[in-house]
């Protein structure tokens, strides 16, 4: 039960202004009509409100003959010059996108580690000058409201300090505040999985479900859910660490400190591993080994089929935990599924006498392995999302 | 992310009517100066509301003499004369109890099955012959608000169907709608963990933490969860199944059709049945195994001690997902726990090389075996706490 607390008219005033900033967000330009009946609140407080929003630079409005009767319509319009940049650091990549109010990617570039080297400082420098450039190459006008970042690991919530990323070799790095500080502006970092389901539910597989499991392996396993429409963070931030649920008492032995992990029996590696091919190949080698197998090739085959029944295995207990409507599944999860997607299923059910369960729709990443990096966005985009009374007013 | 909707002064006064109810029922007695700062609502205000929830019968307001200084200041009292009846139903056994707005248990009966039966026309003919007996040894003056019943399944959020309870050989029960017929009162059930979670966290070990997994093991294990300071339901009301996560790919078969499931591990039968008891003790069977234990009987030391590692390998899954504050641990959990702390611990931290998470700290249930009782007396007050203007003025 939240603490209650009191609601005075001027935070009335700044949710109503929130709600409908964050509609036209979401949704892109909607017509004032729209917003009237979708936010239950009369015409000209609607006028006053987005009134506002446009001399804070963060709307236009056009007006717009909508429908067949001629009538003209108010569209209020997203302005894309509001902008921030979005970082996803992965293993093998740095993605920089600069994404518009509206969520409309302007630009994007990926680049590999600086010599393959996950040095911190490292990273934190190729970060920043791709920034730099991403800036440099788009129109003067342009306000950037921010910087958020994905990263493959824990991070606090108070100040993005990097717990653990075992993949990069991080731990207790103050990756954010180093960034920041290079930058002279603020960052916000987050978890790559929690990032992720943040973009599904607002752009991609997970529209309009409020209870959502994201799972994406690549080496590892992350977890991003949704919970009554809220971001599962738990108490500091290391909520939704899927890969080392034991799921297996007699092994093998993870790198965790425990046997037995999720992690020890899906993922790209472990695909690879029984598959007979080498470690390390990624996506495109994963997909070798699904065509591989789908060419008969036995200890291929074999290897997907495990790999698909242990999937089931980890994806049934989250089913069981978390009650969602729609798991969406990325990276070699969605791989392995789309591959043999009746033998995951089945893996699921296993426990059918358990209950009539609601049905938990499995889906793949609707947008691919850009889930984190759009989330990163909507990151960035959260303040002033949250106040937009106090957008910067530089440019 | 929520849908964003706009907010009315109508709204507003609700909110802040329920944000003083609440406050009372859950603290107690407390004087407006408390609520002003509380709440951040001027004096004025809050003595209008406190007026409107007066004259609905709510509250009454006294005039004490606190502190030092002896300045009189007005109290304002959670009305006892609003009760509500709650429920629990478990395999041994039923309770129910009178609770008064503020959640003092003003009565409490318990009676074994009918003839150990489990039929739910037994059950809830039972149940409601217990209700009408508490109801008439109350003074008459009372105000009923409702009938909130634990039961130890998932049962459906919208209208309280039990989908199933295994340890009752329910499927598909209308129980709820039985007992609203027979009673001629609305009833509210939910699930017993869930329930017990919302009563350690109102009234119990769980007060002042927003992220808690509540735990309790009988026969089988229930898990509910407070998420950010909400309940964890999922999209259908059957989230916090814990039971049957996959701990073991070799087994042994749980009677859910899967293999190797923490229930198969853990729970009063496996730890009596391990130590050559025969199953079907209960609580008091546990106890007995845990002493002979103690005093260096073998068996019983070795079924302690496995069964404790397997207690904290589920709570290491549960710990690693939901990152909570606390754990608190109910039924055969918590005795286990208190009997093995340090080899529960051991297990919980296997994976220490993982991250330095956040600490979360293992608790028994404050409220013993009452936990699900004193949910469902909350779960009963649900609708008056959201609603106050809506208490119904027929006592």
């Amino acid at each position: 039960m939240p603490t209650p607390t009191g609601v005075g008219t001027e935070e009335l005033r700044r949710a109503n202004l929130r709600a409908i900033l964050q509609t036209v967000h979401t949704l892109g330009p909607t017509t004032r009509a729209v917003l009237t009946k979708q936010l239950g609140l009369n015409r000209s407080t609607i006028g006053a409100l987005t009134g506002e929003l446009q001399s804070l630079g963060l709307v236009t409005e056009q007006t717009a003959v909508v429908g067949g009767r001629g009538r003209p319509s108010h569209l209020v319009v997203p302005s894309e010059d509001n902008v921030v940049v979005a970082v996803d650091v992965g293993v093998d990549r740095i993605a920089v996108a600069l994404v518009g109010l509206g969520g409309e990617v302007l630009d994007r570039r990926t680049r590999g580690h600086q010599r393959g080297e996950h040095d911190v400082a490292h990273v934190v420098e190729s970060v920043a000058q791709m920034i730099e450039e991403t800036l440099a190459a788009s129109s003067g006008h342009l306000r950037c409201l921010g910087v958020g970042v994905a990263v493959p690991g824990a991070v606090r919530a108070e100040d993005g300090m990097v717990r653990f990323a075992p993949n990069l070799g991080w731990v207790e790095e103050p990756f954010t505040e180093l960034l920041s500080t290079r930058l002279d502006r603020p960052v916000s970092t987050g978890n790559d999985a929690n990032l992720g389901v943040l973009a599904e539910h607002v752009r991609g597989a997970a529209v309009g479900f409020s209870d959502v499991a994201y799972l994406s392996a690549s080496v590892g396993i992350g977890g991003g859910f949704l919970v009554g429409g809220r971001p599962l963070t738990g108490a500091s931030g290391y909520a939704g660490e899927v890969g080392h649920m034991q799921v297996d008492g007699t092994g093998p032995d993870c790198r965790c400190g425990a046997v037995g992990c999720w992690e020890t029996k899906v993922g790209e590696n472990v695909l690879l591993q029984r598959a007979g091919r080498l470690a390390g190949g990624g996506p495109e080698a994963v997909a070798e080994v699904i065509a591989a197998a789908r060419a008969g090739e036995p200890r291929a085959a074999e290897a997907v089929n495990d790999v698909a029944d242990w999937c089931g295995v980890g994806i049934r207990a989250i089913v069981n935990l978390f009650n969602p409507e729609v798991v969406v599944l990325g990276g070699s999860l969605a791989q392995v599924w789309r591959a043999a997607e009746a033998r995951v299923v089945d893996s699921v059910q296993r426990n059918t006498l358990l209950s009539p369960r609601g049905d938990a729709a499995l889906r793949s990443a609707a947008l691919g392995d850009d889930s984190p990096l759009i989330g990163a966005a909507e990151l960035a985009f959260g303040p002033v999302l949250d106040h937009p009374q106090a957008v910067p007013q530089a440019v």
